[in-house]
């Protein structure tokens, strides 16, 4: 029989890593709870009528059809799973509109899947943590989760730059230029200036159309450089003659303002930030670890007709998502992670018999009690396999009993790391193992 | 336009569900964390050669297979919607096993999607909370199985019955009997025994051609009574001459003399509870809410082969799965959930104008840096606007901030309930806050 496999593109999360994944989300639960955040589900299937025609021509190529089994085919409407998180928010928020009271500040942390090719570092069942506020136009919104990745980042101790931009400053931009109506095709290729650069945006304005005069204009703005300040003062000068830009540049101007007052995070004005995502009018975030060759952590904007589709309009809302891949990814290469993890088997009990391996039962029992994660080799299996286990599962302490240990109502603790060891009675275990797990 | 819905059988969570489960969620899985287990997940999609067969011809039936979008059709592999936690599981450990150090303790909690009709408290997507101990025979593992189910009950305030049985000794009963290639037949129907009556069982059996003197031979063996040590007493005289029956008397007093040393949970030996997993080879458990009409909200059991249908033969193991659907609803009739979720927002920042907002803010920042769980009215909204939010939330906090609280370097703390409100400095308000938090 040969070896069972799991489908392309989609992984299982061992204990380590899940452990690993456990701190990620339990770290980015922690601070959108603080700041206010509810937890919302939605089903991992939705009607296709939910999810077609929302992710453009590509993107309905990628969703995951479900077929209607145990059904009347035809009579059942067709099913397909999610494939980001912002879909199905925007169809929760009209669907229970009337139960909720706005502002809507709602997190939600779940997987969803994609019919993309698999590569490395590209996986057909990922998981999202989307924070959104909805219902409301205030600029604290943009500052909180400015805040919000200033707090994530700062748990996890991983140094990051935020790029700003607003798409109201690119829609001014594109008047300016005199190409009003190319702001898509303009934002689709300046998206791209990191990756490909200056030379080759420009050769992709023209081959959407762009005049050479627009191209021309459009240089200088995308060349921007200096301080937020001052990159602030030459933009509202150069968008003075549009009113969306000057807008746009009021927006950012107050937003830096608040940040400057709330937080210390490294914010930078980044005029070529344009993120694909169309439905997007206002603040535009995407973040960087500053240490790690990798794409964007975290990424999110203002959205003014989110709802829209699902004919609910005039509805704003800022949010961001967060990469827990990426973040993985970045923990690891900058080794990152607590050396010791949250709900982390602290102590295994090692019996040489039966009346020793119920006395060790005993003592986990009373462990246990006290909040301590302890675990018992269930079976009176030679010592040396007992440590092997214990070692291969990274379990620091491990308490064996002997008849002279029951004798003395002690248990003899060992270190795993440095193999020291002393007889301990269960008060003293009890502290040693508390301690432990406060550092 | 009309109202966007979902489909059949799946559920949307709210913030108030959402903060339920995660209550339930968090409790099992800290249980689960105290006696070691180690949580892993596998991806929503199997192969379908991975999920075909193992749940017998209705549970083919009731897969989600999904369509191949994105790919040549025909040359990938058939992928469906993971049913159980447990065939996953079992694929898990043989595709893995070079990386498991055994007994390997794992839990899991993930949903499972079946195309099952929706009705009443059957849903087409729920979680289940499986966790296991495989690699072993130890009946200490049965025994931290009982211990968990003592300890995740307690945890809730839910008092239960934890029915016990096992499989060899309903075998020796097949035997005693003289119907030993029956035990299906008469483990099926007297698992029935609850919801049928001993009359209409007798049927079922005869039906099923058990033969007259079985039947009769089998009736005072249903009707067994006493307490545990009485049933075992007399069980194990009626098994005597049943090498497998008289290995399950064994296995069951060694449980119940282990769980009498180590539990104070209601045990009860069942006679007449078979579980329909014809999977299960020793002892089976079912846990029922003493206080709600519901059916089992806990079971599990031992098995020897669950990984021999992917090619790893003998390999014994024992687990227990949590409803987590059903324990939600025994919460909720006996009203046992916690009056202060955790992670819920304290208090709510409620500003005049914008001057007083960004005070608001900065508190806010303070207290978040202490842990506590704040939100602040991102508008400045008319006061009775901001108070109906606070309401709508169950916030139960308010600090309204005005020129005077402003000047006195205060917040006016208003009680929602009580509708009490007092001046406070920061130090104050951290105080009240965290005493509030930790009650």
């Amino acid at each position: 029989m040969t070896t069972p496999n799991i489908p392309k593109g989609t992984r299982d999360f061992g204990p380590i890593e899940m452990a690993r994944r456990n701190y990620i989300f339990s770290t980015i639960r922690k601070v959108f709870t603080q700041f206010g955040f509810r937890q919302i589900e939605t089903p991992a299937m939705e009607l296709m009528s939910t999810l077609m025609g929302k992710y453009g021509e590509e993107g309905d190529k990628l969703l995951f059809r479900i077929q209607n089994s145990g059904e009347k085919a035809g009579l059942a409407p067709e099913k397909g799973l999610r494939y980001d998180l912002t879909v199905p928010f925007a169809r929760y928020v009209v669907q229970h509109r009337a139960d909720i009271t706005f502002p809507f500040r709602r997190f939600q942390i779940q997987p969803v899947w994609r019919a993309d090719r698999p590569q490395k570092g590209r996986y057909r069942e990922f998981y999202q943590c989307d924070v959104d506020i909805i219902g409301t136009n205030s600029l604290v919104s943009e500052l909180e989760l400015v805040q919000i990745v200033e707090a994530v980042y700062q748990a996890f101790g991983i140094r990051v730059c935020l790029h700003l931009n607003n798409r109201k400053v690119l829609a001014g931009i594109a008047e300016i230029i005199g190409a009003p109506d190319s702001i898509i095709d303009i934002t689709t290729a300046i998206d791209k200036l990191d990756k490909i650069g200056q030379d080759k945006v420009n050769d992709e304005l023209r081959e959407r159309g762009l005049s050479e005069e627009a191209v021309n204009k459009l240089q200088p703005i995308l060349g921007l450089s200096g301080t937020n300040e001052e990159k602030l003062v030459a933009l509202r000068a150069l968008l003075a003659e549009s009113e969306i830009g000057t807008k746009g540049v009021e927006e950012l101007d107050k937003l830096l303002t608040l940040c400057a007052q709330l937080t210390t995070l490294n914010i930078q004005l980044d005029l070529t930030l344009a993120r694909g995502l169309n439905y997007y009018t206002g603040a535009i975030f995407e973040v960087k670890a500053l240490d790690v060759q990798i794409g964007s952590i975290t990424g999110g904007g203002r959205y003014d007709n989110l709802t829209g589709i699902f004919g609910l309009p005039e509805v704003s809302g800022v949010g961001i998502s967060f990469g827990a891949d990426r973040i993985y990814d970045v923990l690891t290469e900058l080794n990152l992670y607590p050396t010791t993890m949250p709900d982390a088997t602290q102590l295994m009990f090692a019996a040489f018999g039966q009346d020793e391996l119920t006395y060790a039962l005993k003592w986990a029992k009373q462990l246990r009690e006290k909040g301590i994660c302890v675990e018992v080799y269930p079976e009176t299996a030679k010592m040396k396999k007992q440590l092997a286990y214990a070692n291969a599962n990274a379990i620091p302490y491990v308490a064996v009993v002997g008849e002279s240990e029951m004798a003395s109502n002690t248990v003899m603790l060992k270190q795993m790391l440095s193999g020291e060891q002393q007889p301990v009675n269960i008060d003293t275990l009890c502290q040693i193992l508390t301690n432990n797990s406060t550092k």
